[in-house]
């Protein structure tokens, strides 16, 4: 499959139609989504009705927008108009039909993109394996009996099966970078509060991001781009200028200081993870470290800090009707319920303290690089994982790597390492706030020396 | 004894000089204070050193301050250079001496005030009747059996008693307010962040005050206007640029729309607190009431986060040395450090909730009246009073109608009811944010026609 850019431009150039592209996705989530189960809802008749406004406008003469007819969808927890925002949980399919969609569909649509449906994810974005016990496991592209990661997996899943070529998900601890290492795509977490959550159920609202995943470095930063500016639907939403990346892609990166991340981020993957780590660093021949201090504090920090806020969030259910929470998310919810206020207010402090001596680390350094996660796809089902010797479980140490970043905001490109006959890997570029220019121009040298496109 | 104005203003005209003036505070202090407890520390020596400085600069034709040769002293949580900062506890007076005054202490002295000593506090700012276990009780002016109010006791009795005519304390959930009223003297509590809290130890940073205590509106303004401005050592005091209130004193007030606060503000209280707020607004024409909505919540939710914030400010000495803390401090503490996260929430959430119906009140009134204390002060180790026919706890509800309001940050002033063969009350005078000048020209009024000074 082509990705986004392309066939918007081929679109756009009448050499193929909008419906004709859309209904070949519709085609390939028919034929394939049963055993991949990475959608929950599928809107094809919406779809086809907004890829012929795609064609009518092409021939009108008019611009449809960079995306023109790409097909799109996104994570279950953004709103669609006309759908019950499901956020993973069975809950919520109680709820009414929404009448606006999220901004940032909004935004895709207005670029052109045409939203084929919604996708399958962790109940409450709470989880980094998509198991989800009302709307089932997502399976991994790369093998069908293995996690394609959380919580955004049917995110990652539908981009890496080449059903759709663009989609949106959101990040907490990991949730977009997770799934797109397992599945072997790129994902996006920017800065915190650059892109409008409008229309999005939150998790944990000072840690919560939305992005895209795709095939292209080129799709991460068109999309990108679309997303920008700030929104009044959204008072956390950055009120900075746009900063467009697509532009600055092809500029030179030798002025661009990037070291690997040390200590805590070589500790505990498994080689393979670090293999990738140093593969990407020799691409750019990069030879520095540097050390991010007390990164176990801060993933300990997150973990409180996420449990108490989404405790706090969901508490009149879990009170009122536990029984309907996945086990998985429910538990977690009322440990998060009780723990204790000292150590959530310990945690917000730490956070300042960790977030201040980061930002003095890139004064230095303007791309740090490090794994996205340990291991690669665990199977369905896994509890426990050999890591260091030492037996661990899986699902909360998949995002041992991610948590410590989306702690403070940073932004963070995870970019697939694809390997002949093993699952894919992938490797974070971590930059300071609002420096996602300089992480996809790195990424977009890495792609073309590195990256092995799926076919 | 006279007013601070009044008092640099004779130093400036050379009809008295500072060192004289000094001395008979320093006089007045050695005389009263073994009964009144007010003081933990006079600085005799620096203040009459820094008395002849203000004296020489007035022979020498220079202009000292608006403060001119005024003695002031600062409740004992302000850094005082050359005294360890006591903050009411036995555990800090182990702490070395600091070596700069706080920012508030600075500005008084550049305008020309004399500062004399420390004062006497509830441990930690935790308390609304300065019983110290380690330093002792203040006694209140008006009947040496009787509380000062707390936690800014030694604040509010040392002016009452005439013992300097300047005061500084902070309120968190009333402790400027509380004590000006029991002792009968004006207390200010300004808008959160107006006001810089550099070199002040905190309680719970998010409802931490800091103001003056003094005996005339025409002091308050003085000196709210010589502290207001921002400061590099504070990154939470509030950049906008000083709104001088003395200039505006005189201004009138026909156009101040002023209301009575009812509901909770009128439940509660014993009958003479409520005939001091009916008697402020028959000397105002007031007849209009306003409801401020969920006051009781927001009493609760002050309770939580600052039993939380507090608790987690000083979890290890609480782990170490629990029997060094004044046991009515360290139970509390040790409650708050166990409150489940999701209630520290729940209150913050609420918080914002509450914060924007109380502004849409202030679209359409100026000024609320409300009774600072439900009762006037009990008596020293008195632990239960009777209100609406219930016998309840006394110290935690004499901020009843103080927390509800310093709850969001609004400014607000108490202005003190001298009862002849009574003791005194205190009305608040409530505005919304930065609206100080407001209630500083109202109180002008009603200080012409209601207070009546102590002689």
């Amino acid at each position: 499959m082509n990705d986004a850019v392309s066939i918007a431009t081929a679109i756009r150039e009448g050499q193929v139609s909008a419906v004709d592209v859309t209904k070949n996705a519709l085609g390939r989530i028919a034929a394939r989504d049963h055993e991949l189960n990475c959608f929950t809802a599928v809107i094809a008749e919406k779809a086809l009705a907004d890829a012929a406004r795609v064609d009518d406008e092409v021939a009108q003469g008019k611009n449809p927008g960079v995306l023109a007819g790409v097909p799109f969808a996104v994570k279950n927890l953004f709103d669609i108009a006309g759908l019950t925002t499901l956020a993973g949980s069975k809950i919520n399919a109680e709820n009414p039909a929404v009448t606006q969609d999220a901004t940032a569909v909004a935004k895709l649509k207005q670029a052109g993109a045409v939203l084929v449906g919604a996708l399958n994810m962790d109940e409450y974005a709470y989880g980094f394996v998509t198991e989800n016990s009302h709307y089932g496991a997502t399976h991994n592209p790369h093998d069908l009996q293995r996690v394609a990661g959380g919580s955004s997996g049917g995110s990652a899943a539908a981009v890496a099966a080449g059903l759709v070529p663009l989609t949106l998900g959101s990040d907490t601890n990991g949730s977009i970078r997770v799934p797109a290492a397992l599945c072997g795509v790129f994902g996006l977490k920017p800065t915190y509060g650059r892109l409008s959550r409008a229309g999005v159920a939150l998790f944990s609202s000072s840690f919560d991001h939305i992005g895209p995943f795709a095939r292209s470095v080129q799709d991460i930063a068109t999309v990108f781009d679309v997303l920008q500016g700030e929104d009044d639907r959204d008072p956390i939403c950055t009120k900075r200028l746009p900063d467009l990346c697509l532009p600055q892609l092809n500029q030179d990166i030798s002025g661009i200081k990037i070291a690997i991340a040390d200590g805590y981020f070589l500790k505990g993957a498994a080689p393979e993870a670090l293999a990738a780590v140093q593969q990407v660093a020799d691409a750019l021949h990069v030879t520095e470290y540097v050390t991010i201090p007390e990164a176990h504090c801060a993933r300990a920090a997150a973990f409180v800090i996420t449990a108490s806020e989404g405790a706090n969030l969901h508490l009149d259910k879990l009170r009122s009707r536990p029984q309907d929470f996945d086990p998985a998310t429910r538990d977690r919810f009322l440990a998060g319920a009780l723990i204790p206020s000292h150590w959530y207010l310990q945690a917000q402090r730490f956070r300042k303290w960790y977030r201040d001596r980061v930002r003095e680390i890139f004064q230095n350094v303007d791309v740090i690089l490090a794994p996205t996660t340990p291991i690669s796809a665990p199977l369905i089902g896994q509890q426990t994982m050999i890591l260091d010797g030492e037996e661990i479980l899986v699902r909360p140490h998949l995002g041992l790597f991610t948590q410590p970043l989306s702690f403070i905001g940073l932004p963070v490109l995870s970019i697939p390492i694809l390997r002949p006959d093993a699952l894919p890997l992938g490797v974070q570029l971590i930059a300071a706030p609002y420096n996602e220019a300089l992480i996809l121009r790195v990424a977009a040298v890495l792609e073309q020396q590195l990256v092995i496109r799926n076919s």
